[in-house]
């Protein structure tokens, strides 16, 4: 167990009211232990007490190496595991939740009445993975130094007559030989009125002259993910093209320049929202502003309008502005800031000027 | 949506005293509704209600083509998601939730009361899921087809000095060159006595004369799984592994043999384990006999000692005995049996005949 990450979600429980809670989202469990375990559809959960007896519960059919400093409980596919975590809660006391435990664990501890009541206690450790540690920021400024390195090759393959699950298969041919542990998400490439439609996969459209390119990406090292976006074009930028690049970057940059610890996330969104709508693109730009991450490409954390939260020194979340014009063009840039004492500096460096690519 | 099988769940959700239910799971979703929606970390829920106005709710990010037949309720990033379930279901009703609905979703809407009380109904659509119909039972012979034709090509990839992750890596590029959607999961390749070991990952290992060599591969098509161990040896075969080999394959045949409409999963798991038990190795079969599989690799249903259901005509799951000596060699052999009228049809026709490679 990582004491110093294990005491910061106990002073949260702490706020919150609880004496208790479970954690059982694999990479809340890997940021608590060290140990990655993917339990599939299979019960795991760590048990936290504010006594100190904590315990991991976990299938036999998993290997947890070495001793990690709190009980491991075995149970096998055929034991009650719900009933031996219950065993082991308070049952005079609430107990907090992780907010990604199925419902069918969920519903079981429920009827074992394993605590007084039952609270979404994930802001424990959600909020406390928000906040990198040394060792964590220096993992993620590892990432994406990798995928600065990445996307510089990834310019080579907008090639005359390339489709974009074939660019997508290569840039996972990359990222294996830049020696990442793989891609962090499915490379999304978009050529042209593909790059305006949200979450679109790669897939046989043809590169066409014209087209913008939109390229979202990101690796793995050390279990900890990078993330970003560039929007090149191919052979030439058509004049709405290029505007709407700029005012992207515009708001990319504003964002990037105003972030300090002590804002709020919804101020962060506004100041980049604010330049798209006076641009008059406010309706094209359709989602947040960013997310954080970390272990997970979405750590909890929005950069949204609705997120009230205050930002905090050694956060990492990214900060992505785009314009989708529908049927014709989409344009997104994206960089993952780290927040320093006084104000944020960019995990990556890959150039953000308007780029015309011959192939 | 599919009518037959939304019928299929409703009649099950009658059989349970509900009428109204959500389902969040997207392989769930897929099954009814004929779209593959991943929400990752956001709410994504299929409204049934036995009046007929079944509802999705999902959010604008995503794309849901077509008309399927019912409602869809769009949401954003900043709409309140849950209160817009509640304000869909009968507050005054039971709600049967399914089993991997998340719990901060699951919390939220017992807090707005969406119903009289929640009850993990995941059986309603599970059970209509284990039977295969028609289409779906073509799909997942064509995929097991192309599962044998992937296998009989592993073996080429056992040669000299090989590791497990580059034999992994060749099944992943033969498994695309068939024209595979990709692996199902990722390709288990064991090695001697890493093949001893629950769940090991391909490493750096490399083969050595004398090694048993487990794969436990499957590949995905048009949506469906397939899944196959064969346990190979290398140059050379020991007594222990010879004899291990034979009580695997004869409990992996009598399983199949007497497998039948009619019967309960535990019966079938019995069949195999009594016959590795009488030879001395019951304590070496350390996981069930096999599990339900479709449109994910594990769909819901054991077969394992503690499941008492009986099994149907239309039924699809693995049969994989296996023997683990630890630090010395692992033996699995697994194929996927699909029920009958009168027995049940292997998908796999990969010989099962004990097999020196020499690569």
């Amino acid at each position: 167990m990582f004491d110093e990450r294990v005491a910061k979600v106990l002073a949260n429980m702490e706020e919150m009211g609880l004496e208790q809670m479970l954690i059982s989202d694999p990479p809340s469990i890997f940021y608590l232990t060290g140990r990655w375990i993917l339990p599939n559809e299979r019960l795991l959960a760590l048990y936290l007490n504010k006594n100190g007896n904590h315990k991991l519960f976990v299938n036999k059919l998993f290997t947890v190496d070495g001793d990690i400093g709190i009980e491991k409980v075995w149970f096998s596919d055929t034991d009650p595991g719900c009933r031996m975590i219950s065993d082991c809660t308070d049952h005079t006391k609430p107990l907090g939740i992780d907010k990604k435990m199925a419902a069918r664990f969920l519903l079981e501890l429920m009827e074992l009445g394993a605590g007084t009541g039952y609270k979404n206690a994930s802001r424990c450790v959600d909020a406390a993975r928000q906040v990198k540690d040394p060792d964590e920021q220096e993992k993620m400024i590892r990432a994406s130094k990798l995928n600065d390195a990445a996307m510089a090759q990834f310019r080579g393959l907008i090639k005359e007559g390339v489709t974009e699950s074939e660019v997508a298969a290569g840039m996972n041919r990359i990222y294996k030989e830049l020696g990442t542990e793989g891609p962090s998400f499915g490379p999304l490439v978009s050529f042209g009125a593909n790059a305006a439609i949200g979450h679109h996969k790669p897939d046989s459209t043809v590169l066409k002259e014209g087209d913008c390119v939109l390229f979202d990406v990101g690796c793995k090292k050390d279990n900890y993910c990078s993330d970003m976006t560039r929007t090149f074009f191919y052979k030439h930028a058509s004049e709405k093209g290029r505007e709407v690049y700029e005012i992207v970057k515009k708001a990319n940059l504003a964002a990037q320049a105003a972030m300090k610890p002590g804002m709020q996330f919804c101020q962060v969104d506004r100041i980049a929202r604010s330049i798209i709508e006076e641009a008059g693109y406010g309706p094209y730009f359709t989602h947040r502003l960013g997310h954080c991450i970390g272990i997970e490409v979405h750590d909890a954390g929005d950069v949204s309008a609705v997120n009230t939260d205050y930002i905090k020194e050694g956060m990492i979340f990214s900060c992505e502005p785009g314009i989708y014009l529908p049927g014709e063009l989409g344009v997104r840039i994206e960089d993952l800031m780290l927040i320093t004492p006084d104000g944020a500096v960019s995990l990556n460096q890959d150039s953000k000027e308007l780029e015309i690519i011959n192939g």
